[in-house]
């Protein structure tokens, strides 16, 4: 295995964020469950548009965002995804370059515009989001770059990827590119309406070693093991998979891997603003330290690093140094697979 | 005199703002002045955003925060100014309409793309601007719709209007219905270097009595009188307009009637993130309660407590109820010109 030029490559949704404050009323009347993602169609989108309030429009998307993680930590991170030539696009597209993120993917010039997710955060911090893919139903197999996939570390894949059909087959294909090279792949398990959708699919993932690594929080395992047990899912996790990093909210995480159990406390976070992009943030933590050959305790924390940052503030991508705040902790890896 | 249907219209430049963190560095390789605005051209609003980091788009414009800064107080508020039929037109629009601001300008068509602000802000906090125009430089007279204007019981006109040639005889145009129908003009200067362009026709609209009220922080009254003495550009400001508020920074405030000097000071303000609109939205706390037959005191106090709300977090719109926290001070006006 040669030394990898990447320490996380992610592969998902591009999605360009509309944020917008609304009390629980607005979703009570438009129908909404609560901190879940749903799907729309462009016409959908444009109806919710004109009922939301002041909007902000932040790049986003569950693996750019943990792609924006890992280069906040001085992590060299990649990105596959699809935006259309358009203004959401260019504007997605400014923000990964800026970020020094490697983005091979080509933009979509078949007039499908750039997928966007309206999301409503309430009062108590939740976020619920309306999700129109646009050109993220035109992510395919071609857009897997072989190059970058066998030059990273881990690749990362969302589970949303499995909603557009195409993009489901790019998910395999990345899969065994990554294998091939030696390297780990990693997959979230998105949210537990997710986990529903394609629950024998993610399993299969799982048991047949196309994931090394999962990423849930307590919610989705239980979804996915169809119990309120949570020490049997943990269990039913630690059999299907190598390594799991299970979030819990408030009260941490933990590493699951064979027989071990890591618990990690989250600090506690001073006045939480917007949990959008807390998950996938504790990804990018937890997938840099891992790159990094950080203990599975450091990695934890790394995650809760992250996760805290983006708590503070409207949107999922971190608005601080995070590379500042590991090393303030004493928690900055500095070798690893990437030397 | 009627009672008036809007508390405050604004009129000025319609610009959404481009964020971006940066370092000093950053502000000294593209030679840029710390807390300044300067006009740029397509060409150059191009080359800098390729250079910037990862961004927010988020609606702005000095007078489109003032009016969104009324409408969260409670108050009823109007806006002119020009966007192109574009996507940050359309998101501009939108973010007026979700906060039922009345917006009677038409999109302009003629290919001219809607103004945008890259805006960087440093680790001080402070934002500097770079600001293209667009579609703002065809902001006309005809724009001016007169029952808007007739109908709001202060009109108040950004200083930057001076620099797109058309939208000062607008202005002028606005003064003239405003005046005519029994209604207050205020204007804000805007920024120092903005005086710098156009000291002499600001001196001459408030000793024409064209305007009643003015707005300038403590730089802009020492560059429009041309001194380093505060005392004595306090006293001239007091001869050539009825009513000023100046702001001081964490200073506070002083407004100036005549012989009158009433200073009300800051509340200290935890966590300052981002500078950008303070102005504005201080602007947005006096005018209401000047709508609403508050004391000058008052006034000052309610500017302050917007200007507070907008210190702590990125961007200039509010993100909390602005009237929420007047009611908390126990300073939320009920009645007034609007009764």
């Amino acid at each position: 295995m040669t030394q990898s030029k990447y320490d996380v490559l992610t592969i998902g949704n591009a999605i360009v964020d509309i944020l917008s404050q609304a009390e629980d009323d607005f979703l009570i009347r438009e129908g909404l469950v609560k901190g879940s993602m749903r799907l729309i169609d462009q016409d959908e989108a444009e109806r919710l548009y004109d009922h939301m309030g002041p909007t902000q429009m932040i790049s986003g998307g569950c693996a750019g965002n943990t792609a924006a993680g890992v280069a906040s930590f001085g992590g060299r991170a990649a990105f596959i995804g699809k935006v259309a030539d358009d203004e959401p696009g260019h504007f997605y597209r400014h923000d990964m370059q800026a970020l020094d993120i490697a983005f091979p993917t080509e933009n979509l010039t078949s007039g499908v515009s750039t997928g966007r997710s309206m999301i409503l955060i309430t009062p108590d911090t939740e976020r619920t989001m309306n999700t129109f893919l646009g050109a993220c139903l035109e992510l395919t197999p071609d857009d897997i770059d072989p190059a970058t996939v066998e030059g990273a570390a881990i690749t990362y894949l969302e589970g949303y990827l499995w909603d557009p059909p195409k993009a489901k087959q790019a998910f395999v294909e990345a899969s065994r590119i990554a294998h091939g090279a030696g390297r780990k792949v990693a997959i979230t398990l998105s949210d537990s309406f997710c986990v529903d959708r394609f629950r024998g699919e993610f399993l299969d993932l799982m048991r047949t070693a196309k994931v090394d690594i999962v990423f849930a929080n307590n919610h989705e395992i239980l979804a996915l093991y169809e119990t309120s047990d949570f020490k049997s899912a943990v269990e039913a996790l630690a059999q299907d998979v190598q390594l799991a990093a299970v979030t819990m909210g408030a009260e941490g995480s933990m590493v699951v891997a064979g027989a071990n159990r890591v618990s990690v406390p989250a600090p506690p976070v001073d006045d939480i603003v917007d949990k959008t992009g807390a998950g996938d943030l504790f990804a990018s933590g937890f997938l840099f330290g891992l790159a990094r050959a950080a203990s599975h305790a450091d990695c934890a924390a790394l995650g809760s690093i992250a996760a805290g940052e983006i708590l503070q503030h409207i949107g999922a991508r971190p608005q601080h140094s995070l590379k500042a705040r590991a090393e303030q902790e004493g928690l900055h890896p500095r070798n690893g697979y990437c030397g």
